[in-house]
């Protein structure tokens, strides 16, 4: 007998599937808004989160694919491109594979990988911050946000996990979730302020919420030192 | 020394980058349209072919999942999902990593995975049957189309290969091929013509022209019959 899942189903209404007619209506309206201009370059690289722990890693490479930022070394034959295995220099694989990936730790391979990455901690941040960002990266390519959330309090199954935002409906002020774990639930827009109160969660083991990471290229003169410097 | 390509340039004007603002302008129109109707569930699923070799499985990987085709057997923990390991059925792996998958195989392999595959050969079909079947694949869920080209016809490095396509653009006559070589070229209209020209070249080990499949569920019974006898 067949055992496991062939995917979870959304919750409704809180979640809107990208597939589903209303999910294609927010899409088209958002697009028309421009608030979805870096869509095009960020599903251009959408990927399933190869490990069940990856989710943090699969949602980093897909942005640092989406910035075009180039790893400096060969992935597979010639070509030098992002996957989670190139994202090994700073934290070695097996542990996140057997652990998964702190908010610390992400920021850290993030900035291995030649990114500028700025974290927000949900608890020394406020949504109306957390809108901004999401409005900045929606209505360029110039930046892609992460989120870091706890799926229950979106009513999903499953607890801890990262996500690039994909887009933002500004009449209805809701996120395009390009969730990482394909396998699991589809692309669906969410309610920024529930996305929110999932990122407001405690995390048991450190005590701290979780937040969001807003990932760019480091493509100023101080941001060149900054990154430098962090990497020296 | 870093050798190597980070990606290769689309030529131009035969290509136009899914990214760039006339790209972006072509993806509104279309979908304004209605002929971008199989692009949400298809892009969900968008994936890089995790070999040099994989072109066909990935596409077809891609196909299988946007087309909500249950393996009926676990890909990684609980997760019953389609990726290029999971096409292991018919034709050993190892042999397509070796090789690459001739259009006959990657029909078998699309019969073992439980979908309807229909293939058209360039020398057995018209581009007006090409087209007929693109329109009608862009304005549903229904289907998806994978083509079989090869590159130089398109001015691109490289030989043959397979990819989706993501859209059509009816005043323009262009299609969207959401190239599995993301590596290598984003995605990209490209005009319908010249991708038929590249789809009836000759493939020197066999003496036959590329083609085209169509993929659907086997949804009625007759096609259930028609799939269980293939497979029998």
């Amino acid at each position: 007998m067949v055992k496991g899942f062939y995917k979870r189903v959304l919750p409704s209404p809180s979640a809107v599937d990208f597939v589903s007619s209303n999910g294609k209506k927010l899409f088209l309206e958002a697009f028309q808004n421009g608030t979805m201009q870096g869509f095009n370059s960020l599903i251009s690289y959408f990927q399933t989160q190869s490990e069940l722990t990856y989710c943090g890693l699969a949602s980093l490479s897909m942005v640092l694919n989406a910035l075009a930022i180039d790893p400096g070394r060969k992935w597979k034959g010639p070509w030098r491109w992002f996957d989670e295995s190139m994202l090994d220099s700073c934290v070695p694989l097996e542990k996140v594979k057997a652990n998964g990936i702190s908010f610390e730790k992400l920021v850290s391979i993030a900035h291995c990988a030649g990114a500028k990455a700025e974290p927000f901690r949900a608890s020394h941040s406020t949504i109306d911050d957390f809108r901004k960002y999401v409005t900045k990266c929606s209505t360029s390519d110039e930046c892609h946000v992460i989120v870091s959330y706890y799926r229950a309090a979106l009513k999903q199954t499953g607890a801890g996990h990262y996500s690039p935002i994909g887009g933002y409906h500004v009449g209805k002020d809701m996120v395009l979730i390009l969730d990482v774990a394909r396998f699991k639930y589809p692309p669906h827009w969410v309610p920024l302020a529930l996305l929110w109160e999932g990122m407001n969660y405690i995390v048991e083991s450190t005590g701290q919420t979780r937040g969001f990471l807003l990932i760019s290229r480091p493509h100023t003169k101080l941001d060149m030192l900054n990154f430098l410097d962090s990497n020296s």
